[in-house]
């Protein structure tokens, strides 16, 4: 009996294997040791700390060949996936230390540890890891923010309830409520390009927070890093070391608010009562024991994880919160915090994308509801004002009396409109064709053409708007890319001359 | 090289492996699948529904006898470390179920799901699965509270100074600052206990959450596995899945925020300025560059995973906070965060009792600090009132101008006083002697001896006390125990008599 | 233009006073120096150690008259709102001790500060403002329970959908709903209990927390003030003074997210899609520019101090982290953020009853939805295996597929039914009649008649149980409330004997 | 009796009463009315939103005027202290529009709401008020930032133990750790410029938040206003209103978990035990039963207030978690929520910066810690690798089983080196003077000079570099304050040519 079989007997198309995983968390799937996280940039690390000092002359080329072919080997071991963290050895820096001193001997590998910590190493290969980790993040977003304008450009003209209080306030289109989700996006987006800005910064060589003796080129390590420069102390690194993470979850916090919002109003939308929306198969779960149910389950655990955002946040606040300076090792529970906050939340932008994109949307039931509940009498008090001489109080209060004259209906009627009139002692000229147009709904849309609104034109607009944001922003990212690229290219010219030199 | 290789060198002796493994956290090692954790639980909520299945007549004695045995064959299996649970097959629960119908085939296999969902199927593992967690922490924080009394019984006469806002304000005893940890500690007992009452209730039988028509006899289920009686609405349950989650979160925030203050207090106590307490070196680890390093790393643990219970319970209660009524998806995620909430703090009591069992107290040191910073002008200024008629506020000023007088030195000097009794225009009898007794730090722990004070007598009543409340506390716990297996022999009768009847 | 004007003209009736408040906030509502929640308090607390010295002999009966008639004086002041908190005089402490010592001259007066400290005074008068409050609270929850019951006895039959994942799942009745939510707030009275035990015992007597010399009679405040006990140790309450604070902010944080739960679910029955129920208009309010609108902004206020509540609850967790032992000043914060939780907090009981009591329901809308979306194709399924000889399983597959061909409908059609029995070559011998009978809601409710389902009968039962629960749990209560009442009576008889001894 | 009364008398400095209150927090001191705080920006958005309805002639001049005039007179009320908020209108809105409508009559004032509704004032208010908080609280961080520099300046030569874990690692100066925290804080800096980088847009114009039908002009509205520009869409600043508000919360958590963490290192400098540095009397307060006391007070508070913030962001964060778009109710306790972050939050720069500015530095004892603890051992292991050939590894093996052999000292001492060397089968040149020079407190430190290193020279460099970025930030928020005033400027020539044209 698999899945199918428990559940999918209704389904149409069944979830794609990534979506089943987003939902399914952590039932049937464990969670590898943390430090495999950072094979690789503790590699990087150690390949830039040694070339740097090789070139103070603090080891001989010949040392600095040694480890680096040393380097090559655990790289190519891990790539075939035969390089294992052993527990004996504590953390990912030992054992690839372990192994540097294992194969180039206690004379060169013993080396490699000069002038540095496990305080700076675990700080930098924090850093190179939640770099990688936000630019993929600004991508993965990037393509959300496309499929939702995307989708706004199909909806320009369908008409819907607009909410404030749950309740029906005034119209809009469906195209305007996924710009303004894009809006939202686009400050989240803006928040990893501040992190990058604030955190792109070196802090290798502050050996354990105070420094060292040894004469280190902290400016090369950071270009071969990619780095924008070292941090201007030792010790800021070391004592903040949540910072980065603490920061980066604010910032994913913030944006997991956007999506559980997204999700919250989708999950109503595709309720039997609204039935505005209808999800894709492929992004549900059914039951157990009821053989008709599709539930929402990847909206839902988008809401999960916003909730787990917040914990992670606030644990990595409360872990920086008043210790004294230097290392403490409770921030090394920082790394857990963070992975786990990147695990639950890194894929969230593309089921996202992926139920944005599938949706299909209902427009009869949308413009349906669009008729109910006097959804158009500030529309109606606007038009007594714009044509009839009426101040906007005067309106408002004359309408809310219509309103109440109108019960049972869903529209202000002319005969309630001439009640309230005649109570107030107006006169006023309005006909009743005219309070039918006043209340029609695509007219209403057609004149909310003031910037933000939801008239079509300024719709489109608005998606243009975002497109050419989300280039300018791309081509930001493009140049950090070629820092980082440039760093590797100069590693790669000193370890050729190295080699060279032999 | 080993860890040992690594800093190590200058211990006397090396950390147990379970000490390395707290303090090594998740950097190593990996989290198994959450519903490993479930497998035991799932087979004995199996096991109960399927007898209640045959005594109510909905399945018959020779389907109940093959859902038996293949769940027995699951459990040796199981034991044996050879059930494993098949991702495809989405969760513990229907693996399970999957195996039952393979074994029994769909006629008998099929019908273990009849009148459940897996709705109340998880939540009831949870209930079993944390009603266990909570057994054990009960019992290791009992085994904390015990070292606690055992070596406060130790000091009841070291003296030391109390602190209020860090600074030096009355005297104390090491032997009354540990009574004051067990007694806070006796509080969070008390919340194992209150939680134990409110959710050792069952919620099987609440299919989805709208019960069925089947008709179920909850009453026996709840007795076969322990509980109080079924949940009183098969809703409740359902829509509140985050709430006993959630409720032992707070109870361990704040058992761990006990704990981390302690901490805290140890830390200092063992800093070169302090040098109150000598940390035994199984409790500590070193430095990967700093020879002499010993780090008091598995308190600042403490510290870190008081910081993950504060963020998991925002989380839980983030997750329960504002969902309409019924099971939302989201309540998934409370599962794992409870998991990691025990994961992270189950042991903290283990390895705080092993530190606290094992610090050396530096009398002398803390004797030296106890004559520093006018730490017994209290006590002078409460004498004054108690044989020189001085109301409390008059003696209060007046030592107070004497401190002031006293300037560089750490005990009120005779002269000082008596300038600030002239200055005040007081006539007063003390003599120098008397002075010098009243700052006596022997003498003036032994005169703090009302209810609470640091008087050894005192403290060693309350040791007594606490002793006394642990036993009636472990009668409570053997109750609960014996009614577990109350249900479990009841269980063991119904499938004795299941198969004498074949 | 008062409120009216601006939004209430299309009103039937207008919101209550404390409803507008509880909307309003503190928009145009300042708030008071927390410390004049404490003057009646702390007051009492005086009066309790006035009456302890002068018992023990500390001070004589000349002085503790003329300082109990000083604090009397008070009183009166104060209930006549004439005693002001000067705030040159820092606190509530320092206002009362100067206002004795004006009166009685230093001699007296100066002697109601022996043996205490404003450590342990502070503590007293936050136990027993929380204390008060905790009454009140378990008094207004208790009002809403009953409240529920009430209306969950009115509403045994009317039939609604029950909702998981939001989406319709199976049958059930408004009356189960509303149990459903008692029943949870049961265990919210039952942590107010579990407070009340933890917490009701006295710290006075700690002095700055490490005790005094003077020999206090901590036995006799204990009973004056209605206490347990003393604390075991002077050290621990100060320690841990954020706790009782923190301990009830998570007992809160619980109750506050079942309301929040079900001010969203009666927010989302009051959309103009659901139209399950209409909220009276006195817990509602109005826009200022739409106007026909009238918003459930009572409920959303609930929502809002639930998020409260939690923030609160974080930051006492924080504050009461990793201090070392002893007072810190950090926790006199915890005084402002509970005062702030329970007012914030307090009311919501009384409001979310007053909605409860007064929304109507829209039994038509129910019904009718109850007939959509295959909500009753589970009791469909079940009524297979009971009657028809089919596995659970089975039972479920044939059902899944008989949706899926029934699409378009909303229950299963007979010819769906069919197509999808011979497409699994089984033979059933049901009708088309029984078909039908199956997915009758109302014989389906009535079907559900085992253990916590929504039957009428297990409804009404339901109800009598809470019933009984409630007048327990207030016996308990009248207890404790006579335990203070003894108190306050053998404080006055003490009191009366000094005047007589004058 | 006074404060000094009651704890003064030791002192020689009363704290001003700044430093009074800020320490005092809630006890004595109320809060006025939310809403007060927004009056002001409620006018000026009023002004704003009046002269572009009459440049859109959506108003005519002499309604515009006759409104302006209301205005200006609230404002000359306001200003004297005159104009109080009625309860019964509600809110400032109401408050203000109510005052219109009466001065100007329903005619003219009723016009003043035209094409706006109170979700887009209150959103538009909030904008402008943290905008001027936001200024003004960069402008004290920085003014903490320099005041950190001049006392690091000072202390470059100031040589002090550094530690890792509470533990002596390795030496560093008191001017290296200043400069640390002052990098930090440059982070705090840049996180509120990109806060008014993403938030300073307009969202006046929104109306409910589906905009109107009012042709109105948003680029107007925003250049009066000093905003870059109106937002995209008319929905995503109501949706998200509670965004801005926990944007700043974390940006003030992330900036108050730094100052708390300075805090709690200066807490433990000026216990007895580290005796490191003396704070003023003037941020102290002393006991209401001890006479000697002086307590950091004004550190722990702000220890307490980053506790609060981070409550604060978690609630901010729950309200904006996973409602449905357009306004809900619950936002507007966010108003609250961030009025109480930045009433609890703002003072903390200035009062830090005091207690930083007025602390004295004890060298002695600084100096005496920095020769304990073997302290110096990763030097002398560093400087055997840099002029006798060990590798590092080696070296740390090596003087790891010195520090061993030297138990009971505080130096490695020659002989323990020996011993360890000859063990180890090594043969080391180091003479007895050298082992001793290598170390040397102040050559350790004048060795220290890569970059980030504590020598003088570097720590020097730092603080210029440092002093250059904060005139950078200056002249960046010079070019806002110019956009503000040019927007000032812009409304006044609107307003004078209306009055001309009278």
């Amino acid at each position: 009996m698999d899945i199918t079989r428990l559940w999918g007997d209704a389904f149409d198309k069944q979830p794609a294997q990534e979506t089943i995983e987003f939902m399914a968390g952590r039932d049937v799937t464990g969670l590898a040791p943390a430090d495999e996280n950072l094979i690789e940039v503790d590699l990087l690390g150690n390949k830039a700390h040694c070339l740097m000092l090789q070139q103070q002359g603090i080891i001989s080329s010949d040392e600095a060949r040694l480890i680096l072919e040393a380097l090559a080997e655990i790289e190519n071991l891990y790539r075939a996936g035969e390089f294992k963290l052993d527990p004996a050895k504590e953390d990912v820096h030992s054992n690839i230390e372990a192994f540097l001193v294992k194969r180039c001997g206690m004379e060169a590998g013993g080396k490699i540890h000069t002038g540095r910590s496990r305080n700076d190493q675990v700080a930098l290969d924090m850093r190179l890891y939640l770099r990688s980790e936000v630019i993929k993040l600004s991508a993965s977003l990037t393509g959300l923010i496309k499929g939702l304008l995307t989708r706004a450009g199909e909806h320009l003209n369908t008409i819907m309830p607009g909410y404030t209080h749950h309740q029906h306030a005034m119209l809009t289109t469906f195209g305007h409520l996924l710009l303004s989700f894009a809006e939202g996006m686009q400050r989240d987006l803006e928040r990893l390009r501040d992190w990058y800005n604030l955190f792109n910064k070196n802090p290798l060589g502050s050996a354990a927070a105070y420094s060292t003796t040894f004469q280190l080129d902290r400016e090369l390590t950071s270009r071969l890093l990619g780095f924008d420069s070292p941090h201007l102390t030792s010790l800021d690194p070391i004592t903040n070391r949540w910072e980065p993470e603490a920061s980066l979850a604010a910032a994913i916090s913030l944006m997991m608010n956007h999506f559980s919002a997204i999700a919250q109003s989708f999950i109503l939308f595709s309720t039997s009562e609204f039935n505005f929306i209808k999800l894709s198969d492929a992004y549900c779960s059914g039951s157990s024991i009821m053989p008709q149910k599709k539930n929402p389950c990847s909206l839902e655990v988008i809401k999960a994880r916003a909730a787990i955002a917040q914990g992670i946040l606030i644990s990595l606040l409360s872990i920086g919160q008043s210790n004294l300076f230097g290392y403490n090792r409770d921030s090394q529970w920082t790394k857990y915090l963070v992975m786990d906050l990147i695990r639950e939340t890194g894929a969230c932008p593309v089921i996202l994308k992926g139920v944005i994109d599938s949706l299909e949307v209902n427009k009869k039931r949308m413009l349906e509801e669009s008729g109910r509940g006097f959804i158009t009498a500030t529309a109606l008090a606007e038009a007594l004002v714009r044509h009839h001489g009426l101040s906007f109080r005067q309106a408002k209060s004359l309408i809310s009396k219509a309103v109440k004259y109108s019960k049972g209906e869903d529209k202000v009627s002319f005969s309630a409109l001439k009640q309230a009139i005649s109570e107030e002692n107006l006169s006023l000229s309005a006909t009743g064709d005219q309070v039918e147009d006043y209340q029609d709904p695509e007219r209403i849309i057609s004149r909310k053409r003031c910037s933000g609104g939801p008239a079509p034109a300024i719709v489109q607009r608005g998606i243009e708007e975002i497109e050419a944001g989300l280039i300018s922003n791309q081509n930001w990212w493009d140049e950090k890319l070629k820092q980082i690229e440039a760093g590797q290219k100069e590693m790669a010219r000193l370890e050729a001359a190295l080699s060279k030199n032999k």
